[in-house]
C-alpha cells in the first residue's frame, strides 16, 4: 500500500529507530510514546494487513514470537508491559495497517489503559450473548 | 495452581459462560464487562502460565488462533475490537494467568483505551534507549 506510513518505513522510505526485524516480522519504537521511558515498542508484519483478523496463521505465529521476544526485552527494564492492537476507528486504530503496542509500564505512571467502569450483565444476558456469537464463529 | 481462578473455571470449578474451546485454550464473556453490548470476551491457554513471555510458542500460536477466530465473530456485531493483555501488576495484571481481552468497541461507547499525551523523546533520545534494548534481546 502506497500511502501507508507503515508499508513505507518497512521499505525504508521513512526512518525509524528498529528494535527488531526478521523475515516477516519489523519491531520500532513508537515516535509518539505513552512514555519515553523503558522504549514503547510498535510490532507488526511487514506485509500489508488492516485488521488482526486478515494476517495469515503462519505470519501472525512469526509476529507473536517477535511480539513475545520484545516484551521479554521490556520486562528486564520495566516493571510491567502491556500488549494492546485496536481493531478499526471505533477501537482507536489510527495507522490502518496492522500492529502491537508494547507499553513499558511503572507504577503511578499515568498512562491509563483500560479506563471503564465494569458493567453488570442482567439475568440470562451473558448466555444469549455467548448464544449469538456461538452461531456465528466460522 | 489450584488458587488461580482462570484455571478453576478451566476445570469447571467455577462457572463461566463459554464462547470457545479447544484443546489448548478457552475463551469466554468477561464478568465485568466494559460494555454489556458485544461481547467482551478472554481468551486464554488452559495450561497457567503468568505472562506472556512464559507461553510456549505452540501453545501462544493456539491463543492467537482462537483470538483472531474471536475478534473476526465479534467484528460481525461490533465497530471494532481492542485486543489488550496485561503482563504484571504494573500494567493492571489481575488474575495472573496470561488472558487477552477482547473488547467490542462502538463509537462514542465511552470506554477509553491508551489515555496518555504523546511524550516527545529528546535528541538521541530514541537511539540510545533501542541501542540498550538491541544489547539484551535474547
Amino acid at each position: 500500500m502506497g500511502d501507508c506510513v507503515f508499508c513505507r518505513i518497512v521499505k525504508g522510505e521513512i526512518p525509524c529507530v528498529k528494535i527488531w526485524e526478521d523475515e516477516n516480522t519489523i519491531a520500532f519504537l513508537d515516535v509518539s510514546p505513552a512514555s519515553v521511558k523503558g522504549g514503547h515498542t510498535l510490532v507488526l508484519p511487514k506485509q500489508h494487513f488492516e485488521l488482526i483478523t486478515d494476517v495469515p496463521d503462519e505470519i501472525l505465529t512469526d509476529v507473536t514470537r517477535t511480539i513475545k521476544k520484545i516484551t521479554k526485552v521490556l520486562l528486564k527494564e520495566a516493571e510491567g508491559v502491556n500488549v494492546l492492537q485496536n481493531n478499526k476507528d471505533a477501537a482507536g486504530q489510527f495507522v490502518k495497517h496492522v500492529h502491537f503496542h508494547l507499553i513499558p509500564r511503572y507504577k503511578n505512571d499515568g498512562i491509563i489503559i483500560e479506563k471503564w467502569k465494569p458493567k453488570k450483565y442482567g439475568k440470562g444476558e451473558m448466555e444469549n450473548i455467548a448464544e449469538r456469537l456461538k452461531k456465528i464463529i466460522d
